[in-house]
C-alpha cells in the first residue's frame, strides 16, 4: 500500500490496517448458499477476514482484538459494490435536470465537461464522491472519466477499492484535446498504477462504439488485455445508438463487438438496456459481464433494461449509479430497491427480482464483474475485510422480519454506520476516519460556483 | 386541540404551540409563482405563519420569538402530503415480499391483518408510521384502515395532521366482523371524531368498487357529504379489477363511480394506474382527486400510472407511499424521485415530470386532494405552520445547482432535521420532541414476534 509517488498527497492516504473485530449483530454474508448468521462475529488480521460464524462458536484470541466495531441491532455485510460510476461528477449534480437527452448531453454535460474540468476539479469532485459512497456503505468502485490520475489519487486517499479507467473516446475530450493521443494516453495510464496498490486496478473505458471507431475498440481490448484488466464500455444505452450501429455496421451492438473480437470475460458493459435475446446469448457465451444501471436509464428515458432476462440467462451482472448528472445520487441502497421494483412492474410479475438477488447483483455480482470476486463481494474466511455495517436503530427498518428484505426495500445510504476497506475503518460510528468531509464540500462549492454555460 | 377523551393518552399529548421563528436557509415555499427565498426569516404565531420572506425584509418584534429554528445551510419547505397509506401497516413491513400478488393478498397480508390486527396492534403500529413521518418530513397523510379510533389516538398524540378515514368493505374485516354493520361503524367514527381537533379530518374509505357493493359506495358517499369529509377508494389499481368491473357492470371504474355518483370534487381515488382517456376526463370533469403510488405500484407490479397524462389535464394529484406492506418504508422524498423517473422511462421522455412538478405532487398537490389546501401544503401568511427543514451539509447534496433538484432527485428522508406542524416543533436538529422512538419501537417489535403465519 506505501507510494512515494509525489502526485499524492501523504496527509490523506489511509492509515496503517490494525487488527479488528466485528462483534454483535446480524451478518448477511454473500457467500453462496449460507444464511445470516445471528450475533456475528468477524476477526480481521491487516487486510483480511481471518475468522467469521457465529460469536458463541469463535473464541477472541489473546491479545486480539486491537479494536472492535460495534455491530449489535445491526446488520454486518460486504461493502457495495457500484459497478458503473463517473465519480468526479458529483461536480454537476443538480446541474441539468429534466430536459431532452440530446439537449442534456450537448447543451449541458459535454460543454460543462469541456470548460470545468480540470486535474484540480477531477480530484475534488472524484474526493467528494469518494465521501458519498463511503457514507452510503459502497467500498468498491468501477469508474471511467478524464483526467483519470486525479481520480486514482482521491480513490487511493480515500480507502477505497476500485476499477479506475482512463476514458477513451475519438473526439477530443478533457485532458486528450488531440483524439490521436487517446491509445497512447490510455496506455500510459496503464503503465503509471498498475503496480501502484492493491486497491486500485487502472483501466481502460471506452465510450461507445458510436464514439470509438473499430480501430480505437480494438487497440483498447489489446491494450487491456496486455496489463490483465477488464475493459468498460457504453453498451446499448440507447435506441438511436442501436440503430446507428446497425446501419453502419449491419449488427447489433452486442454482435458488433463479438465481431471486433470484444466480448470476452474481461469485458464490462454498462447498461444494457436495448440488448435482444441474441445479444443476451452472445453475452452468455463469451461470459462478459452487463453492469444494471436503472436509475440512469430511467432519468434520461434511455429504457428499461431486461434484467429478469439478463440474471435467468446467468449472465454476469453487477449494478451501479451512473454519474451524478444523472440520477442524482451514489446510494446504491436506493438503486438495489429501485431495481427490483422496475423488474416487477416492467415484466408485470411480482415475484421476479427479488431482494437476495438485487443484494448479490450490488455485492458479489458486481464484484465477480470487476473480476474481483476472489478478494471482495462476500464475507468469507481469506478475503479482503471490505465490510460495512448498517444500523436498524431507525424507525422506517421496524420490525426486521427478514435483514435482506430490510436492506434492499427499506434502507438507505444513511443507515450506514461503519465502513471498513481492505482492514481499515473509514467510518465509525457515522463518523469519517480520515477523509475531511467538511473542507472537501467547501472545495466543490467553490469550484461549483464557477460553472455556468 | 384540547380534549378530554379517556381513550387519548395525556401523557403524549403535543404540547401548546408558542411562538417561533425559522431563520436563515432557502425558503422552497411552493406558493404558487414565487422563487426561492434566500437567506429567509419565518415568524409563526401560535400555529399559523404570519410572515415570510428575506430575512432584511421581515424586522423580528420585540419579544418575539420563543424558540428559534436554525435553517442556516439548508432548505425550508412545507411539510410533505401523504395521500395514501395505511399507517399501521408499518408492522407487516418486510413480512410479504416478491411475491405474486394474489399470494402476498390472500395468503399473507389478509390472513395476517385477521389474526394479528387489534386495537392494541394498530395503535402501536399507527405510532410507529407517525414517526416513521415526522423523522422523513411527512406533516400531513390521508389514510385509510381498520380500528381507526387507534390511528386517530397515534395521530393525534404525534402532533401530524391527517385526513383518517374508517375502512369499508362487504367482508369481514378487523374491528368489523359483520359487513352489515361496516356503514355504522363508519358514521360512528365520523360522529365520534368530527368535531376533536383541527388537525383531524375523519373520513370514510371504501376499499374498493369491487370489495364494496353499489349499496355500501353509494351509502358511503351519502355519509361523507353529510359530514362534510372526502371519500377515499382504492381505484384502478390492476389490471384484474378493471376486468371485474367491466364484466360486472359493462363499464370502465371511472365510469362506474360516476354512474354511483361517486365522482366528485370530495373524491379521493388513490392508485389509477389503469385509468384510459375517458376516464381521466370524467376526473378532470368531476374535480375528482387521483393519488399516484408509483413504488407499491411498481412492487406489486400493478402497472405504471398514466401521471404525464393526468397532470397534463389539470386533475388533482397527489402522492402516496402505500402500506409499508408493499413499499416498504414512507418516504416520500424517495417516492418524488421514483414518480418522477418512472414516468419520464416509461413515456420515453426525460423532460416530463419535471422535479418542480413532483415536489408541487408531494405537498400543494396533496394538501388540495385532501381538500387542505387552503390550510397547508405551501409556505404563505395565514396558513398552518406546516414546515421541514431539510439539511443541505450533506455529501449527496453538494454542490447545490438548484434546491428543488436536490430536494427531488437527491435527497432522502434521514436528510431533514426539523419539523413543525401546526405551530408545534415536533422534531429539533434530528431528535423527536415529544414521541420516545425507543418505546414504540421496542413495542412493534414485541408485537413482530407473534406474527407469523
Amino acid at each position: 500500500m506505501k507510494t512515494n509517488n509525489p502526485e499524492l498527497n501523504p496527509s490523506r492516504t489511509s492509515k496503517t490496517p490494525v487488527d479488528l473485530m466485528i462483534q454483535g449483530g446480524t451478518a448477511v454474508t454473500m457467500a453462496p448458499g449460507q444464511q445470516p448468521i445471528t450475533d456475528a462475529r468477524i476477526l480481521i488480521k491487516e487486510d483480511r477476514i481471518i475468522e467469521i460464524g457465529p460469536s458463541a462458536e469463535i473464541p477472541i484470541p489473546q491479545g486480539f482484538p486491537i479494536e472492535t466495531v460495534d455491530a449489535r441491532d445491526a446488520i454486518i455485510m460486504p461493502g457495495l459494490v457500484n459497478a458503473h460510476a463517473h465519480t468526479a461528477m458529483t461536480l454537476f449534480r443538480g446541474f441539468a435536470d429534466d430536459l431532452p437527452l440530446k439537449e442534456w448531453l450537448f447543451e449541458r454535460i459535454f460543454p460543462a465537461e469541456a470548460n470545468f474540468l480540470s486535474p484540480e476539479t477531477v480530484y475534488w469532485g472524484a474526493l467528494l464522491g469518494c465521501v458519498e459512497m463511503i457514507t452510503s456503505g459502497t467500498t468498491c468502485m468501477a469508474d471511467g472519466y478524464f483526467f483519470q490520475d486525479q481520480t486514482v489519487r482521491a480513490v487511493h486517499e480515500s480507502g477505497l477499492r476500485g476499477l479506475l479507467a482512463q476514458g477513451i473516446i475519438d473526439f477530443p475530450a478533457p485532458g486528450v484535446p488531440d483524439p490521436k493521443e487517446n491509445i497512447r494516453i490510455g496506455r500510459d495510464f496503464l503503465e503509471k498504477w498498475h503496480h501502484f496498490s492493491d486497491r486500485i486496478t487502472p483501466g481502460l473505458f471506452c465510450h461507445s462504439a458510436v464514439t470509438c471507431c473499430e480501430k480505437t475498440l480494438r487497440r483498447s481490448q489489446e491494450i487491456s488485455r496486455e496489463y490483465g484488466t477488464p475493459l468498460q464500455i457504453h453498451l446499448s444505452e440507447t435506441s438511436m445508438e442501436v440503430s446507428e450501429i446497425l446501419k453502419a455496421h449491419g449488427k447489433r451492438p452486442a454482435q458488433y463487438l463479438d465481431q471486433l473480437g470484444l466480448l470476452d470475460s474481461h469485458l464490462i458493459a454498462a447498461h444494457g438496456v436495448h440488448l435482444d435475446k441474441t445479444e443476451l446469448q452472445c453475452f452468455r457465451k463469451k461470459n462478459a459481464s452487463i453492469i444494471h444501471v436503472p436509475e440512469s436509464n430511467m432519468k434520461l428515458a434511455s429504457g428499461i433494461a431486461p434484467l429478469e432476462g439478463i440474471t435467468a440467462m446467468g449472465i454476469k451482472t453487477g449494478l451501479g449509479t451512473d454519474g451524478c448528472a444523472s440520477n442524482n445520487n451514489l446510494d446504491l441502497f436506493g438503486e438495489m430497491d429501485t431495481a427490483a421494483k422496475l423488474a416487477k412492474v416492467s415484466t408485470g410479475r411480482s415475484d421476479v427480482a427479488k431482494a437476495y438477488q438485487m443484494l448479490k447483483m450490488a455485492t458479489l455480482g458486481g464484484a465477480a464483474a470487476l473480476g474481483l470476486e476472489k478478494e471482495t463481494g462476500s464475507l468469507e474466511r481469506g478475503k479482503k475485510a471490505d465490510i460495512i455495517v448498517v444500523n436498524l436503530k431507525s424507525p422506517h427498518l421496524c420490525p426486521l422480519f427478514d435483514p435482506v428484505s430490510a436492506l434492499v426495500y427499506s434502507a438507505d445510504g444513511s443507515d450506514v454506520k461503519d465502513v471498513i476497506v481492505d482492514g481499515v475503518v473509514l467510518m465509525k460510528e457515522g463518523v469519517l476516519c480520515a477523509l475531511d468531509q467538511d473542507e472537501i464540500m467547501a472545495k466543490v462549492i467553490e469550484i461549483s460556483k464557477k460553472i455556468r454555460l
